[in-house]
C-alpha cells in the first residue's frame, strides 16, 4: 500500500463495470482511502445498504454523481427531473454521513443540453440557473453542496450548456458558497485560456466543491464521451493546474474520473492500481 | 439565380472534391458572387494562372486558406511554417487584386496544435504571438489582413491553440486592426458563454476579418474534423450570432465553409446549390 496518495479518491465511473461491493473491495484494497459513488449501483442495491457498506469499507465519500439535467422547459419531465435531484441531495447527505472522517457532502451537477429540437442555448442556461435556485435551499437543509460541473465544449448541446469555470462561478454567484460550487475537472477546462484566472476565482470564492483529474488525447474515439484518460497520457499539464488548485488554499480529495472503453474493460483492482500510480506519478509531486 | 443572397460566398473546403476551374465554374454558375480560395488548388494550377482564373470567372475573393501553424519551437521547421506564411501573405494579395469589386485581401490563419510531446500550451501560444508579430509588417507591406482564427476547443491540443474569439482578440490586439483581425466562425465559437459580448467587442475593434457560417450536430462524426453541416441542419442559433455581426456594422462577405465527408462526396453543383438555399433560409432573414 505504500505510495498511494492519501488525496486520492476513486471515482466509480472510472471502474464502471463493478458493482457497488466491487468498486468499495478493490479501491480499499489498493489502499485508496476515498471513493467517489455514481446513484446508479448505490440505487442498485438502495440507499441504506449503500450506506453502510460504504461505512463498512472505510473509505471517505468524496462525490455524488451525478445530478442535473436541468434544461428541459417547464412540464412532467422537469418536475421529475427536479425531484430525482431531491433525492440525489438526500442520497449525497446520507452516504457523506457514513463515510469515513473526511468525507464530504458533494453533489455533481451536469447541467444537461439543449432539449430536442431547440437552439435557445441562453434559455437552457436560464433554466439551469432557475432550477439552482429551486435546490439550493434544499441543498442547503441538507447540507449538502451543489458543484456545478462545466463539460468541455464539444459537450455543449447534447450534454452540458455550462461549458467554462468561469460561466459556473457565473452561475454559483447567486447562492451561498457552501451551497453552490462548482467542479474542476481538468479534461473539460485544460484548453480554456482563462482556466489559471478562474481556478483562482473560483477558489478566492470558496467555490472549488471538487478537483478531478484526468486526461485529454488525441485522435478522440469515435464516442467522445470515452475520450479520457489516465493522468500523464496525454497531454493535459498537470502540474500547472494541479499548482493553481493547491495554491487557492484547496485541501481536500482529488478524484480521478475516467470514462474510457479500454479501462472499463479492464479489471478493477488493475485499473485501480494503475490510476493510484498515475496519480503518484504526475499529481502528487505538486501537492504540498 | 433569383434568391441567391449576394453576400453569400462559398469557401472552396465546402467543395474539396473540386478543383480551382470547377469550383469557380459552379460557384459563379450557381449564381453565388464570391468565393473563398484554398492554397492546395490555388498552387495546383499555379498562383498567376490562379488569379487569371479567378478574373475570369468575375467572383469576388473574400479570404485565402490558409497560414497559420506557428506553435512550433524555434529551428528549421518553424522558419520553414514562416516562409510558408509569407507566400500565403503574398498569394492573398494577388488572389484580392485579381477577383471582382469588393474583393478582401484576408489571410485566415488556423494557428497549430501542441508539438508532439509537448504540454506546454502557454508557451505554445506565445509562439503564435511571436509569429504574428513577425508576420505582420509583411502583411501590412503586401495590404493583407491576416485573420486569427479561433477552432472549437476540441481542436485545442492538435490543430489550434486559439480556442476563443476572445483569446484571438486579446493576441490581435498588440496589432493595427487592418493588419491583424479574427475570424468569426459560427461552427467554432456558438458555444460560448461569452460569444455576444466578444463579437460586439469585435466589431467594435474593427477586427471582424471575416464571418464564417455553417452548423454543429451530434452525435460527432468518427473524424470530429468533418463534423459541419450546411446551415439550419444543426442546432446553431444563426439569428442570434448573425445580428450580433450585422450590429457591428459588419457589411461584407459571409462565408459557408463545411468540412463533411457526405457533402464533400455529392456533386459540387448541387453542394453549391444546396448551400445557397440554406443561406438565404438560414442566414439571409437577419441581414439588414
Amino acid at each position: 500500500m505504500t505510495g498511494v496518495d492519501p488525496r486520492l479518491s476513486i471515482n466509480q465511473a472510472t471502474i464502471k463495470a463493478a458493482d457497488l461491493a466491487t468498486a468499495l473491495r478493490v479501491t480499499a484494497e489498493a489502499g485508496v482511502t476515498g471513493i467517489g459513488l455514481w446513484r446508479e449501483p448505490v440505487n442498485e442495491v438502495g440507499l441504506d445498504t449503500a450506506a453502510r457498506m460504504l461505512a463498512d469499507s472505510g473509505l471517505r465519500f468524496t462525490t455524488h454523481c451525478r445530478g442535473g439535467f436541468f434544461t428541459l422547459p417547464d412540464g412532467p419531465e422537469r418536475i421529475a427531473a427536479l425531484n430525482d435531484n431531491r433525492r440525489a441531495i438526500e442520497e449525497t447527505a446520507v452516504l457523506a454521513a457514513a463515510g469515513a472522517e473526511g468525507s464530504t457532502a458533494v453533489l455533481v451537477l451536469v447541467a444537461g443540453g439543449l432539449p430536442e429540437g431547440s437552439r435557445d442555448l441562453a434559455g437552457a442556461r436560464e433554466r439551469v440557473r432557475d432550477a439552482i435556485g429551486v435546490l439550493a435551499p434544499e441543498a442547503r437543509a441538507a447540507g449538502v453542496t451543489l458543484a456545478i460541473e462545466p463539460l468541455h465544449p464539444m459537450f455543449g448541446s447534447d450534454r452540458c450548456v455550462v461549458s467554462t469555470l468561469g460561466q459556473a462561478l457565473d452561475l454559483a454567484a447567486d447562492f451561498d458558497a457552501d451551497v453552490v460550487g462548482a467542479a474542476v475537472d481538468t479534461f473539460h477546462i485544460w484548453w480554456d485560456p482563462q482556466v489559471l484566472d478562474q481556478i483562482a476565482r473560483a477558489g478566492r470564492e470558496g467555490r472549488i466543491a471538487t478537483y478531478q483529474v484526468c486526461d485529454w488525447r488525441t485522435p478522440l474515439p469515435a464516442d467522445v464521451l470515452l475520450s479520457r484518460h489516465y493522468p500523464g497520457d496525454g497531454i493535459i499539464d498537470f502540474a500547472t493546474l494541479t499548482r493553481a488548485v493547491v495554491d487557492t488554499g484547496y485541501d481536500r480529495d482529488i478524484e480521478v474520473e475516467i470514462f474510457n472503453a479500454d479501462i472499463w474493460a479492464t479489471e478493477p483492482a488493475e485499473v485501480v492500481r494503475r490510476t493510484a500510480e498515475a496519480f503518484a506519478r504526475v499529481v502528487s509531486p505538486h501537492l504540498p
